[in-house]
């Protein structure tokens, strides 16, 4: 049985100072996870809004690349002419805005639970691909160098841009990985056979599928070779959607990834995949169950209830140490040892790469 | 003045054998353009839809990458949850698919304007992102190899793939190199200052622009630090979409760039870009008017009318020659002088990248 932290959630939104003092801190979710050093590094997505006071207007915040400042838009909520009924969007006849914007923060803890969370941003939005916000971390570690993959939203689409760091004190940036719609990407941890892989969520405008596909670079910035990786499953808990989650990690029988899967009623539950250690596109196996689903108060009510989502896992003495996002507002913790993620995959023929 | 050929359109469909006994050819056009030895190479887009003489049913063509084999579906017409409204698609509730089916067919020319057709396909379905056809290819010669890309159309969305031959005789395929939904790609012909450039138009599913995009890449197959190259412009005739036509080609004031825009009405014309000659990603100038706009009967009228669309040019004594496809229907041949595209542009500030 997996086991959830009694002490969930481990991080709030009223526990993250927000980065600018008329804004308020609505979500604090889906980070990235690493340990450097004596510590593990959350990488916390944190969604902001303005503070409103006045019930007629729709405030929306946007980094303006044009600018190079933080802006915030004002929606007049009596115009019938706007679609208002997503509370996370606002829609004009010829533009889409959301209405909170996303940063990572960092959180560091030496026992994995109790974490001290930086008072300002570590990756704030800087330009035209990050207007609406960044959102997703994860983070792969190879040789001595964290790379670090999160999602850009702007009016140009949904990027996968890539960043650097080797101290979690300063960060480059590397540009844009994916180009719209791309996001769910996850970076494997070296070479196989002198190629980097990463799985991805590329999204067809014309056509619906919501498939993981798989990519090859030489330099972890050119993708290519892109293949069709995994879809939904029809008469399963993933027969919606599906996308990566954690950056896959190494063990005696292929790489273990974790992922996540929604059902057509958009319930978001976590599942494991085993794939082939030197040919990583060929699915060995695939969770017959979700091994966590949304069942506690803080997984079902939240922002976007009935969610549980993940950036990323740790995987240390056996166990699969999972930071989760729960109903899109908190980070929080739940571990499952191998052996068991393992005894619950149902085989699988070959992936259709 | 642009100089349309007497002898238009060169290509039509009567003049392309099926590639199937109980098939027709209903469009022959959009067609990437080489000069290989002393001829001029064609790369033609031939649509084929299956023989039907049966009104009640609508047939649909898919190659069926799991039989290896082409497939023909058929769908009742009287299936009130089907939607048939835009003969080119059958869309059911779960799935769209395409009423035609692209393949690549090579035609050849000793003068440029007399084609002799192959009867058989240079270039067929065969992979799960061709199962709805093959699309729209483009041809940079690099070295003596020739790189030919093209649109890949599947229920899996639309990418672009890449192919390559040095005699146009056996093509060898290299894989997708850009994921769903992404198209109009011109892969530079040549390393500029170390690097492979394309410029390319993904498709964001959640936001509505339609811009070109630009790309590197160390290898032609892996793509990255993706750039926002070039938007729509309010108040010109490309103010609804643009994305690019032909392969650039080196001009003493940069690369020129045949690209097309629509406008709000769907209109198809060709303009071009002057590119900075070592930073292809500033655009020095873009044609205030069109450099070719439909007006002709069969640039007016066929299966989408109102249409011209480039693949490829000549660029031969000072003239730019124009390959293009006529309402979606023909092959068609145009020229300007290169003198009177440059006259047409508008300077531009540099471009946002």
């Amino acid at each position: 049985m997996i086991k959830r932290h009694p002490e969930n959630p481990l991080i709030s939104p009223c526990d993250v100072k927000p980065s600018q003092p008329d804004f308020e801190v609505v979500c604090a979710f889906n980070a990235g996870v690493a340990r450097y050093k004596d510590e593990v590094i959350l990488l916390v997505r944190v969604a902001e809004v303005p503070k409103n006071d006045n019930p007629e207007v729709v405030l929306v915040p946007i980094y303006s690349s044009r600018e190079g400042k933080l802006v915030v838009r004002e929606f007049d909520r009596t115009d019938s002419s706007i679609d208002f009924t997503d509370s996370r969007f606002v829609r004009t006849q010829e533009q889409q805005f959301l209405t909170s914007i996303s940063h990572l923060r960092l959180a560091r803890s030496r026992d994995g639970i109790r974490f001290s969370i930086d008072e300002s941003p570590a990756i704030f939005p800087e330009n035209q691909y990050e207007e609406y916000g960044i959102e997703d971390a994860r983070i792969t570690k190879i040789d001595d160098t964290y790379y670090i993959n999160y999602c850009g939203t702007a009016d140009l689409g949904i990027t996968t841009l890539l960043a650097s760091t080797t101290d979690f004190e300063t960060f480059e940036r590397h540009g844009v990985m994916f180009c719209p719609d791309n996001k769910d990407v996850e970076i494997f941890p070296g070479k196989i056979n002198g190629k980097y892989y990463a799985l991805h969520r590329p999204t067809s405008a014309e056509y619906k599928h919501r498939s993981m596909w798989i990519a090859e670079s030489p330099d972890l910035l050119c993708w290519g070779n892109h293949r069709h990786f995994m879809s939904p499953r029809e008469g399963f808990w993933d027969d919606g959607r599906v996308g990566g989650s954690a950056v896959p990690f190494r063990i005696e029988q292929g790489w273990l990834e974790i992922y996540h899967g929604a059902g057509k009623d958009n319930r978001y539950c976590l599942g494991a995949l085993l794939l082939d250690a030197e040919e990583p596109w060929k699915i060995l196996g695939r969770s017959e169950k979700p091994i966590l689903e949304p069942e506690t108060d803080y997984e079902l009510e939240g922002f976007f209830g009935n969610v549980v989502f993940n950036n990323g896992v740790l995987f240390e003495d056996g166990m699969v140490k999972i930071y989760y996002g729960a109903a899109d507002t908190h980070v929080a913790y739940a571990e499952i040892s191998l052996d068991e993620v393992l005894a619950g995959l149902r085989q699988t023929g070959e992936s259709t790469c």
